[in-house]
């Protein structure tokens, strides 16, 4: 049919429906295999048939839908995205791969085209890792590197992840049938920017070209705790608050002084502060990403550093312990090339490449599967907030693209 | 006898006996009208009575020893300080003042001297304000400025002010009776510094010339809340930490630019703030104090407004609310000139003169009644901690420099 605007339309309309089903009432949260998951399995079960998938539910709980090759042993491209939340979520940050990868099914077949390659739609259980304080559950078993011990881990109410999957109806010791058919041959995932890049351009769309690596720091300054009204200012005060401040002025501008860099302090804390007392102890995060990893490591270093010399002639000692440290994830050359060639087709523009700051299943299959990612702009950068969403225009934007980079693609 | 290293021991032996009866099991935490104050209030009469005092406790828990002068209506000199504590104290904050002072008397009395005056010493049932979130309620009583709604005021178990003087035994009715005697003509407090000057200039004393005023300020800071893997730096960011980074390093710098000013911010906090996201909201303190109120109040101005231009050029808001306004309280400048004269001459070199960063009981009494303060140098500069402490040789300085002070002063 090709009515882009109307499948914009039902995309939108069928992530809204699913955002009503939740774990909590009012708000959207969906976590690993809850209630609400079996719920939303049963409509997307049910939209996946309609388009003539195969539907399946694997062994960790992704759900599953495959439009066989021509041959039994045709190659396959993997579509998908997340269907689980962060607490109080939006309606589009994972469904709405989920659903423009049905979409692109839905007008594929509808348009008679044929392909030399299978399609299988993934509906990952676990990208968030809210329920047991681990992402990527779902698409770390899909590539066979789901650890062992992490089925022994616990959720709040006590329940190991093992307990989990079985209390679903499945079989922990199915998971090794999770793992990507050996034809598997290509991954694509849609999703949101979660940024503001795209609508500051004023641009639909973008291709990924890497997810960033990112480096996190837990930082504690130990200054010395002093009356706030006796202790002149200068060397009589070790005050780690100041210390702190001075060096996270110093990671904004130096971080703004590398385009592609960025670098944050998110949490900073003065454990027993009160308003007449100088800060003796601070601790506080940093967060370091870019697609570049020698320029996110001499980042940290450079930062590192500079927090050792502000709080040297402060008298101020300042530890710190890596909490994080992940290579960037280059997406392949290949799918995105021709995934940009379809966009720059589409939209008449060259088409805008841009890392990802945040991680995805993307992230994770790359280490396995060729992958390719394709981003649409978040209206006012929202994300993990009931408030997030897309503008119609760009999911029209994205299906088409998407259609040309099927129609392009040879695995 | 004029055995000053005796008598100092004896009164650093005093301070630590007195330590040992506390509220809380293992630390020194003496609370308002407690089962510990009880206990205190018994070994003061003891030490009290056996220095020929006459000794009652007034209706708001202030111990009151008596020291007859020549004459029914001869001026009376108040010695005094606080015997409350903050929880997990040390020994000196408050009981120093009050040993010290009956050690005074002691040593006059052994020597015969004669005095024109009375001398009341006073131990204030409370100063820190931990029980009722109200500091200075004994001093308060003391020159009739406890403020009736005051006594309706609950501690953390519910009980009001007023129920705890019954519960002591005691009659709110009988307030108007703590009121000093109308012959009191001086008041006098020693007290550890609680700060590193003195300790830093390897002095002994010093004479307090005023308690400094002191603006205490909360703020907030709003920026906006992004991911901070996808926000790029730069003007994209509305980051509030930063922001608030920015705007304490001037206020250190500024106020390390005005001698005798000091201005601190104590607490910052990012309400909900994770690694992974800048922060949208931070709350801070800002402390400011100076003898010199036009100082003071230039000095809160000026912050003020660097923080309004630090946001201004990030989109960032910020606003404040003064919590605390309190004017600078001058010492009597006869009391203090004596004072000091009598410093000089104990210890050969020129008094010290300072102002107290800290608020004191004298701060109050100096409102209706002469007062001046002597300070004993802290090592470490520690106070509120449990090894807070003092030297047995500046005792000795105390106790001589107190016992020529006394000498000197006519009322």
């Amino acid at each position: 049919m090709t009515d882009y605007p109307a499948r914009s339309a039902q995309v939108i309309e069928r992530c809204r429906q699913l955002a009503r089903i939740t774990d909590v009432p009012g708000e959207t949260t969906r976590l690993f295999l809850s209630p609400a998951t079996r719920e939303a399995h049963a409509l997307l079960t049910h939209w996946m048939q309609a388009a003539g998938l195969e539907v399946r539910t694997d062994a960790i709980g992704n759900l599953r839908g495959l439009l066989p090759g021509p041959a039994a042993d045709s190659p396959r491209l993997l579509i998908g995205s997340h269907i689980d939340t962060v607490p109080n979520a939006g309606a589009f940050d994972g469904p709405l791969g989920v659903l423009l990868g049905l979409a692109l099914i839905e007008e594929l077949r509808s348009s008679d085209a044929s392909f030399s390659f299978a399609i299988e739609l993934i509906a990952f259980s676990e990208e968030e890792g809210v329920r047991f304080a681990t992402p990527f559950l779902g698409s770390l078993a899909l590539i066979a590197q789901l650890e062992p011990d992490t089925l022994q881990r616990k959720d709040d109410d006590g329940i190991s992840l093992a307990a989990s999957i079985r209390n679903f109806g499945l079989d922990p010791a199915e998971l090794p049938a999770t793992v990507a058919d050996p034809a598997a041959a290509g991954y694509f995932e849609i999703h949101i920017e979660q940024g503001p890049v795209l609508e500051h351009e004023d641009r639909s769309l973008a291709v990924v070209e890497a997810i960033a690596g990112q480096t996190r720091l837990a930082l504690t300054f130990s200054g010395h705790a002093n009356h706030a009204g006796t202790t002149p200012m200068g060397p009589l005060r070790r005050d780690a608050l100041a210390a702190a401040s001075e060096w996270i002025a110093e990671v904004e501008r130096s971080a703004t002084s590398i385009p592609g860099l960025v670098a944050t302090v998110g949490k900073v804390e003065v454990p027993g502060g009160a308003g007449n007392v100088i800060p003796g102890i601070v601790t506080s995060t940093l967060d370091v990403r870019d697609a570049r990893d020698q320029v996110r490591r001499a980042a940290v270093e450079h930062l590192l550093e500079s927090a050792a010399i502000v709080c040297a002639k402060r008298r101020v000692n300042v530890a710190h312990t890596r909490t994080l440290d992940q290579p960037a994830v280059p997406m392949d050359h290949r799918l995105t090339n021709l995934l940009a060639a379809a966009v720059t087709q589409m939209t008449g523009t060259p088409a805008r490449r841009m890392p990802s700051g945040a991680g995805h299943d993307a992230m994770i299959v790359a280490r396995r599967i060729p992958s390719t990612m394709l981003f649409l702009r978040s209206p006012g950068g929202l994300s993990h907030h009931p408030n997030e969403t897309v503008l119609p225009a760009d999911v029209e934007a994205a299906l088409a693209a998407g259609t040309a980079f099927l129609r392009s693609l040879s695995l």
